[in-house]
């Protein structure tokens, strides 16, 4: 587990890489100065050049899907798994014993309980045994020990974009963790890349509307993580909706505050002052997902709305990349001594 | 005052129709099998053939633009005005004085008070003589009212979605009417045919933003009507966001039950069991903003968030419609004793 | 045979109706005066309501999908497919031999050749015995035949668009037919409401793309009708491109005019002077597909490029419109003696 | 005009940055290794910050908008015009006298016949003395030239499509010059960041469209490139079209071969062989223009349709970056002995 330098490549494996969630990790390493992208398997696609279900990748990425062998990914430094739940429980164990540092992007090791994991995924958890060790990858709480980290759970797309727009309220205790409401939209990319007739472009197009009102499975998650920071049981209503776009998650959070007179504003400049990733915007301002799409970026601004005891704030991400590949990408530099922002210097290509 | 009946059509003018508002309510009054449209004004367009403007409207409007004039517009029935604010209150008073009646789709006449509207829309009232006797025209309200009323304010197209969304509930006391949250989003239509940069579609396709987190011009609107629905002081905030697409509000409105055992569904069906645009969905859905496009239709959901005291409600309209110029046509079949859904038949377009 | 007056609603039958042609077909007969929805069928969603699939019908579609059953269907005047190619083969007959008409909107009967059908859909013909007496349904070309017909083959969307593009100048022997060449593009819904992932909002928004340049099934129904217009082989070039929207077909032709100072203009405002649901636009013009979407128009306009002899003409429909259910219910008011607009005089929903 | 190496920065002008070109260019500029963004201009936005204006630069873009002024303009190396036309006109002389080179993303100097450009863009050649020295900035044809050039002239994005699709063939004679019809789409961010109406998102959504039958600026463009490709005069119909995206162009070339028994695919990938930025794809593909966004890569693929002796070719690339902003920056690398793709490496963002 000791640290690599720029001047010998980080070999990478990456387990399930054709959907959104894949694509988007090859194109992030691809560019990667330090990255060395060995295996790339795929059942399905297994023999498929990975340029020829990717054109965008044509000239840049030259390998080849194959069947996932535990002894071939056994030779990475580290593996990458963008793939269904389920799939990470059957083979991390196989890696890690191996010497083989882990990056999951899926929501297997996410929910520290095995049983709250099992109620919301409807089946029984598949590796119970590297909860302990398994670091919720989301560096603004836990670089420290992802740096040290063999098995990553990468957040979910929303709870990344929830968790950063309220962190620093909730660790300086200015708002009712009793009360946290979270409205949320998401683009449609967040649903995968199998074909469903709910995500035809006939279906989405001029279209709005919300889902899972019913409860969502990164309510667990989200309810964790921000129970995890008060140190106690939070209040969580987490309402997700599907925005006719491909990319981007828009949080709009409804807090209460503990007393009025605070500044908001200097707490969140504060708290973000050292993080890469997290841009706090100015006072009157309204973070656009335009604004950071294709980049690990986070964009977060703080309101009073008028005639209101309340605190809005509203915080936006890539759900494809802070949400996914580009947040894993941070958990691998951060464990393999790279700049945290290696790879991930890129600016949104607007419009 | 008296009603016409359906063998002589309504004489009708509609003031400022270049708009979206205007070019829908062109659309609806083209095909109302008891409306005569006699005179189609717009200052900037006068000379030009309506359907010139809007090709949609070709073989079925043959009217051209002419300039307003008080005189030629006295002689129709009813006048709609599709005009940013400030100009009904300019032109209203000498149309009621001739007997015409007036239905207003812009806000100059749904604040009661003209301070607030003043301090909202940054001029002083244009016609506050009016306001004791303008109607607010959301029929689910004020049905009677309107049929006799000569003067309307149609409601804002959030107004209708919030409004409906949350009647049941604070009619029957069901909920605090201290706390009321409505998380609200837009297509871009509402922000009218003018032309400015952040209206373009390369600024808004694959984007989602907030908007207005200092203050809407609809929160007072909201806020009036909801007091007017309890009898007294409503909590609210109001929160609007831009969605990339062209037509369409979704409401998510989080609100406290005031006791955790009632039957919210059959409230919500009681309620609206007699109204013709009102449809309430099943438990368990989520109404889709496409469902109603090019509709007068309102359909709303109720559910309960997992592990919550709250509720949330889902309404759906489309702002153009049930928002603007379909609920302007609902008050005018009101007004002149036609059947209340005469020319609203229609169904969405989908997909 | 007899024609059924309008006192008498038409009893319709709709075989697979879960499509995007057919909810469309269901939309429009729900609002048609003449028309009674009498049986809805599905394979696959026996027993479910209509309008719990397509909530945009709730409240004016009550019927529930059942299986396709010849003894039921057998009771109708008149009874529509909107299935994949084949299913009309296996049951058309069946139908005939009761009495009731057929209105085919899948390509069963729309080439004359079985080989030639067999070739391009790749499975044998399945009813041959049929086409001698099955009328192609364009009312502009076939409008005669089409009101006694037993059997009517539905065109298909782009080559809808592309005859009435190019028709009064073949008609007339105005250009060459020996090279005629059709660009064409069209939104997303006409591949269909199947679940694939080349139809995903993620693979479509922001994209445009050819395909089919190999060879398209409207190649040869394209060119069968071209060729029996001008009584003779025509050279034709037929590319279709698929554009990020749900609804439309825009046809860009290049024609070689035999000889150069024709009055385009007028020629085809003479050919279609009193054709109800084609709208020749004034010189200069560009027509939009937004101003037919939902319509069963068809708009047209001729240009001279500069610097060149060729011409070329813009043809825009909407697809689910013109290209399928509304030319269905065009060719069904013809043979039941109804008005060619009955159920079909809506406007475009613009914006 | 000697070389810089990379050790030195080249400093860098920006004139007239607030459009869709400029942003783009400012986003490629910030994170070219060997650049230097010492001005930035605009008359409108003079003192406004960069980053204030859009958003997405925030973090990596400080400056500051400044009036133009030759004198500090002149102390950079080299000036893009990201300006409408007649700008680089006015001001393009007193720079290159300074010894600063310059590269103008605008119309001024593209068009060799000053008589000719002033009847396309309506008004007279402002600087006709430097025409002689333009080069047009087309690597693919001009690589050499550009090297040593003063002033460079960025191709249109349309011409761009265009030409290198019909490149290998017009230079090999395996096409008739005289006969080249080019059908073009382009997404809206093509007409640039100025308010317009026909640019809102409500009027190009779900909208497709022909624009400028009558003519467009860059057939004239076009028509000199490909006549100078032959030595001679050459037949070109271009007909552009409006799609509903924000980026992207697919041409679409109807072509007729001089033989019949030619390897095309061979022919174009001989000829883009050591081409960095022009990917033919194998026979049978259909290249989309997503597979580019955000690139400077074009992708060309050559077909023939079915039952014809005609060639087709589909030609993708971003208008906004091989189209414009990344042109003008391989063109700096050139000039500048830069790697021909420095700071364009990026691959397209999928989805």
């Amino acid at each position: 587990m000791t640290a690599t330098t720029n001047s010998k490549p980080i070999r990478i494996g990456v387990v399930g890489a054709t959907g959104y969630t894949g694509v988007e990790l090859l194109r992030l390493l691809a560019r990667h100065p330090s990255a060395e992208l060995a295996v790339v398997t795929s059942r399905g696609e297994a023999g498929t050049a990975v340029a020829d279900l990717f054109p965008s990748l044509r000239g840049a990425v030259d390998a080849v899907f194959r069947e996932p062998d535990p002894d071939v990914l056994g030779e990475c430094d580290v593996v990458f798994f963008a793939t269904p739940h389920g799939v990470a429980h059957a083979m991390a164990g196989a890696l890690l014993e191996r010497g083989v540092r882990v990056i999951d992007l899926s929501a297997d090791f996410r929910i520290r309980d095995p049983e709250l994991w099992a109620h919301w995924y409807g089946q029984a958890h598949g590796a119970p045994e590297y909860l302990d060790e398994a670091v919720y990858g989301l560096p603004e709480i836990h670089r420290d020990r992802i740096r040290s980290a063999r098995l990553i759970a990468v957040p979910g797309c929303y709870p990344t974009a929830v968790t950063l727009g309220v962190l620093p309220l909730l660790e300086q205790g200015l708002v009712d963790p009793a009360d946290v409401i979270a409205d949320a939209k998401s683009g449609v990319s967040g649903a995968g890349r199998k074909a469903h007739v709910g995500g035809l472009f006939a279906e989405v197009q001029e279209n709005f509307r919300a889902y899972a009102a019913g409860g969502h499975r990164h309510w667990p998650e989200i309810h964790q993580t921000l129970s995890g920071v008060v140190g106690g049981e939070v209040g969580l209503i987490f309402q997700p909706h599907l925005v006719p776009m491909t990319r981007g998650i828009h949080a709009t959070l409804y807090l209460r505050p503990r007393q009025a007179e605070t500044d908001w504003q200097t707490c969140f400049e504060q708290r973000y002052a050292n993080e890469p990733f997290v841009d706090v915007l100015p006072p009157g301002s309204h973070p656009e997902t335009a604004s950071v799409r294709g980049t690990n970026r986070c964009r977060v601004a703080v309101a009073r709305p008028p005639h209101s005891d309340r605190l809005v704030v509203l915080s936006v991400i890539d759900n494809l990349v802070k949400g996914a590949a580009g947040q894993a990408v941070q958990n691998m530099n951060l464990m393999f001594d790279c700049p945290e922002d290696e790879g991930l210097r890129e600016l949104a290509v607007f419009p």
